[in-house]
């Protein structure tokens, strides 16, 4: 299922990603794939999926990405919402577009079933120490 | 508690919130105050408060304090992450700062039980229809 | 130099751009590339490129991309820097993410003459009328 | 006029500022509020003001604001635009939301001259080097 993820040790136990049915699919170094099964317990007032779970789901494959190479805590991050899904799944596929000498930056595409992309996400990391290699 | 939430009833059917513990404490016309207390449910793999937890919160809070005027549906929110929060429980209180023909801004505090703000957000929504008024 | 620029009648006459020293290089449906030599002008207080001269580029590619299409105004821009410019221009390469009713979300990828990026921005936009077709 | 301008001697020289008639008209530790004149340059394809033109101003009062302490660089920055100015001038005035270790967290409010708000930006600064204090 994911054979990289002895690399990324503090993804594996996100208690808040598997309290909402999170599930990484990939991860390697600089790049992950996540996707969530959309339940009762991710809608919001108006019957729709909320854009906190769509957050979530994106923000945690950032965190499966640049995890697997550093310790990185995300500073500021920036979603825009398109429109919401088509189906019972979401998936968010987070790739790294520069990394610095302290901070990183990512790009998150988000989309359903139909693989059609319902979000998109900027995320800016900061590098608090490097895993020793 | 809330005096005002019959004027949002969208907000008020709101599982992803109720699911993660979020309470609205406050809401009237263009500005909203919500809390939550933070869990296990809540950490990420870091043991620290997931960012998406902080997101989601406020977030919420975002969409109470705009639906209590029109329906509304956030398009854009980008979020800056200052600290972790000291304590058990974390606050969030949104301001209404622009409302256009079809899109209003707003911002979001987000602070510990110490008053720390330990993230701020902006976000941008949609009304997609007026409350008949 | 630009063969589509016909399409593009509002952006053909931004002064800003203009003043700025911004070249088009190329724009169709959804997609535009534009240039801008690093001058004196171009310059903040610590003698290297200002973030706004960088973010009036990656706008304009913006606007260029947009406005092939519909008219359109932006309502929501995110950038992140990630270094400074290494050589004497630097290059700004618009593309769409996503078209819905009335928004558009577009990214922006800015890098140097060796090709490293150096910011990215994701824009928002609202498209106030179609072109008639 | 502005007494602070000593703390802040790689805002005096910034020649995108002086190139666009940017004027500082006040700045202290975490707070600066400057002005722009519109003209004919500052305007886009559109005969409105050119949204890059807005993000210069208040990206310059955000320099002017987090230099006074320390020498910062801006590492992201949201705007958002909520409508068009009146009249032939318009202001920013930043304010320090939150200062940690590394990076700073500031908000710019751009207004014209009947005091509407016409833009809303978030920026988030990381901290080069104190300034020997």
């Amino acid at each position: 299922m994911c054979p990289d993820m002895e690399l990324i040790g503090n993804v594996k136990n996100d208690r808040f990603a598997r309290y909402l049915g999170i599930k990484l699919l990939e991860a390697k170094y600089g790049y992950a794939k996540a996707e969530m099964e959309i339940t009762e317990n991710h809608l919001n007032g108006l019957d729709i999926l909320h854009g906190g779970a769509i957050f979530a789901l994106a923000d945690y494959a950032f965190a499966a990405a640049s995890n697997s190479k550093n310790i990185t805590v995300g500073i500021n991050v920036n979603i825009t919402y398109f429109r919401s899904p088509r189906g019972r799944k979401i998936f968010a596929e987070a790739s790294e577009i520069s990394t610095q000498n302290k901070t990183c930056g990512y790009k998150v595409d988000i989309y359903d079933e139909d693989g059609e992309l319902i979000a998109h996400l900027s995320a800016l990391g900061y590098m608090m120490q490097n895993r020793g290699n």
